[in-house]
């Protein structure tokens, strides 16, 4: 997707299943991610947004749900998302703090887009994903502004970088620098072929823990980097899923329930001071927001082929925060914290990935 | 539907929906109730099926929801019913301590029906839900056996009794005599017009929260009553919903949260002691069991117009628990245990219901 | 409370239970609640702030509990309520655009209060709630500022009024004047005596649905009022739970859960598109930030106490809307919409309450 | 514990916690498990009962949590469970179809041991979990009695085997011969020592997904097996969490959620057809049947200490899932199905486990 190193390009595969041509969770079509990037002394935070589709979200939602690992986060609109099935705005993804500045841009940009929202019609359910990037950035100066977000969502591109960038810039994973990873696969069935996209906004995880296709490459690094001692996890990890599947709410429900399995192999023991939230779309059905005259078909697997969206989703989340690790580049942040990259240490210290 | 008196036969009416021709869950199309009554002495119970079409269930399930209003209870078959969104075999309803039997009695008939049942195919999942008659009835003698509930299966008809019948025979609600109560309400939407059906197997309620219609007629009738003094609930109630709607079974989800309504508006504090679950179905779509090569259309109804079908099941649920007070008869049972029935209350002390 | 007449002073009761000294949710002790209210032409809205206790609630959290009736709604922070079992910070309530707002400046609050979140300790969870007031107030221009949600925040007293103030200015409920309301319950038991508070935001229901006490008022109200003929439910309604019960987590969550009870009694059937909200805390125990030594002790009731709570919050939160209704004053707001207040319409048709 | 040869004695160590000294359940004190193991031509199957101490435990409740990873299964009593959050009965575990039987039992034992229920107090929730054993077991058969389960629970002791025995003896696990399997560790913290102990009945996962810790052993076993070519799982697996630890309901259903990531790291994907049901409990807090008239008093940990729960019940998960697999042994049932023993091939092939 980018000229960015990734996992693959160590000669690390994770599963069995084909990835899509980007590797990415834009290889399903339609599906556009947009940073911003503030970098500068004691702020090294971000914005990152997902859009599931060029046209007016609002007027054509997507079948979507929500999914807890672990509640300790602060991500907005999963109740309406578990009540409705539907998303109908960008899905946002920022700093803990900034995440009222975040909501509040995303309603005035949805509000741009549809005039009737207010008055003629009701409200919107803004998605506002977070993690808490307090080590390398200054997280109590909320430094994310309106404008950023706008600019974020107006950047989205089928194209787009992974590690220390959008709202990854000042995120830690497994106490490495962490940040943007994605990856997605292909799904073959006898109706059609499909993608799996995940993408993640990695922040948690312990460095002796950190596992990379069965191989315990955490306990090797942890004898080299003394900073890590104090080894604890006050991280989060927001995973998206995206897909052109045909499936209902509770079948979708179903497949994000397996990021899970893809974390737990990357080493996570899923902290409690982790916010750990899944949240995923599906593409193959619009709901119109406003009533047809005859009722709203909906397209949908039948339960036997699931299995393969489960192995799908799990693959791409464990090579997600895998390609979020090794793209992710060295950062000095606030008062003088850093983190290193993974590449820079496999190099450093002559360390194998296999 | 049968020759009892029924709630409007006494000038009362719930709600402003229009019922079905039978004002019961039968007039969904291919729904049947099925009764066997044990009336003998210390024995006071019996067994209830529900089927929910005529053909296969196995082979063709029916879209389904299940809903806890208070956990206190021993309903079987919810976990699949949550995680798969189908039912597979008839409901069976029955005493609390009978759980065990209902479900092998069951499994029994499911085999018989299916031989690839553990062979060729995976499993079955019973749903089998129970109240506790221990008042009327000697629940420890466990007096079901399996050819109780094969009867009740092979009873089942669209024509059924209400009152001190089937499950319901050592039923009390709101210290009355309770037990079988159903209504139904017409739906018409602008792509077709639709039931909602409401079963109740009542077994809740303290005598001076009773309310019909909004009389407070359970204050009226304590001051007659001596016994119900000790005025403690232990009890249960089970709420069946069929409905022809084309649902997801999240929708069928949302419809069934609202059964609690018409619950309260007969006065109900829901108390700790009594187990109330809600099961829905929808018979508009039918899962196969078997994969087809193609996707799985589901016709759905848009969430503007679910409102209709809120309203619908918040007065049939209402009206089922009135109608099982109202034709319930009074019955004597274990220990000489006794509970009068409301129509012979309203008799005897020159009660009005309205 | 305060000088504005309430339901019981047109004779009304609800249920058996007696009040607290107020009839509030206040009256638990520490329990204050603040408003700032927005009133100019097309800005008819406000903020309402409650907090648990006078102390740092960061520092010594609350046990606390969500519930979702009906999650049309953005109600924020309910995720890690869900997972920890404590809120942390004050709650606010306002309008539904105006909630990225609102969290921001309850971050920026509770950083002020707390120098070692973001530094030494982890994020905050704020909790906000929303109504929308579209109908009465210009939602889209989000004239909400920080500076009134720190203004309502140093509003808090134990003392506050009801109707149309605070986050309660521009609601409508049963299509009349809407707004603020609270009522309270004393619970006695053989370890002591407990107040049950309900503090309710009142944002829903259709005018031909209102019941009083048993009396279908609203049918009787819908033949004088022609503007209520579009009867269509966009709203929401908050409710705020307080007590100083000693429980745990799951018995709260069993508690406000059946506040549903009391809104159904009103006459709600529970519309689509009302986000419908509970949220309680419980002062008993406090629950330390910081890691004790020991093992924390929680002091909770035996499960068979817990009916006197349930009818509590029955009561209280039926009684708390019939308040915001009742107190509620008339208001004309954007573009000229108006709405009238309930004590306004019984007297000018001269319609009884009971 | 016993003198088969267990996944250490091959050398391989599953996580960095120490085990306590039976690395088994049955190392919290006062948990016992009794197996009973039918095996004869198509009949493999069996029942297994898990006490949670050696007193009345319908009088002593224990504090309990259930988690449904996978909803594909038919395990009785959880819902009972989540609203009382309490364990009143021993909990069983046998094959799918024998759960009515199963259920019919384990209520007449607890009639036995308590003469009050169906009398002077209420009823009872059996405990009863399933897999499905079909593939070496006649299931359809229905071979368990209700003796079966008296003894099963008659044998229970602090002793127990693993491997093709009790619930165990007829199910497979990534395609090998599963069945029983146990782990445990020991967790310091400031206020006392603990132990969390997991009980695993596995029968899911397919062959070429088998990692045992890191290595990917299954699909070097695949390429010796034909018969593993239809590798279709139609599993289950049944997680029993014991702890001394004090916590709440809340806490301990945290700390039952992430026995996933220990199953993940077996390879499994959680396929659809795959029951998966944790329940855990805790033996800190009696909680008494009859009402007390004080309070009742809850030790809990502070959250902060829970991380070392989380690791350790995710480390004894993925040990007794391969501790079922290396002490199974060959067994060949229904119509001379057969499967091997992980024990044996490694043997016969010169596979090494590490």
């Amino acid at each position: 997707m980018n000229p960015q190193k990734r996992l693959r390009d160590y000669g690390i595969t994770i599963g069995r299943l084909e990835t899509g041509s980007k590797n990415a969770i834009t290889d399903v079509e339609g599906v556009t991610v947009g940073h911003v990037t503030l970098s500068n002394g004691d702020i090294q935070t971000g914005v990152t947004a997902i859009l599931p589709h060029h046209g007016n979200i609002f007027k054509e939602k997507v079948i979507a749900a929500s999914h807890v690992i672990n509640g300790f986060g602060k991500t907005m609109g999963t109740i309406q998302i578990n009540e409705l099935g539907t998303i109908e705005t960008p899905i946002l993804l920022t700093n803990t703090l900034s995440i009222g500045t975040a909501a509040d841009a995303l309603i005035e940009y949805m509000l741009q887009q549809n005039e009737e929202i207010g008055r003629s019609t009701g409200t919107v359910n803004p998605i506002v994903c977070e993690c808490n990037d307090m080590f390398l950035n200054d997280v109590r100066a909320r430094n994310i502004t309106k404008e950023h977000v706008f600019e974020a969502i107006a950047n989205a591109s089928s194209e787009f970088e992974e590690g220390s960038v959008g709202a990854g810039r000042g995120m830690l994973c497994y106490s490495l620098k962490g940040g943007i990873g994605t990856s997605s696969r292909i799904m073959t069935m006898e109706h059609g072929t499909y993608i799996m996209g995940v993408f993640a906004l990695t922040n948690f995880g312990i460095l002796s823990d950190l596992t990379i296709a069965g191989n315990p490459i955490g306990q090797e690094l942890k004898e080299h980097l003394l900073q890590a001692k104090k080894d604890k996890d006050q991280g989060s990890v927001i995973i998206i899923v995206a897909t052109d599947l045909p499936v209902s709410e509770r079948q979708l429900s179903r497949i994000i329930k397996r990021a899970v399995s893809g974390l737990s192999r990357t080493g996570s023991i899923i902290t409690t001071g982790s916010g750990e939230i899944v949240i995923g779309f599906s593409t193959a059905t619009k709901i119109p927001h406003e009533k047809p005259t005859s009722s709203v078909p909906v397209s949908t697997i039948h339960e036997e082929d699931i299995d393969l969206a489960f192995r799908a989703v799990g693959e791409a989340t464990e090579e997600a925060v895998l390609n979020s690790l090794i793209t992710a580049t060295h950062v000095v942040g606030r008062e003088g914290n850093e983190r290193p990259a993974l590449k820079d240490l496999i190099d450093k210290y002559a360390i194998s990935l296999k």
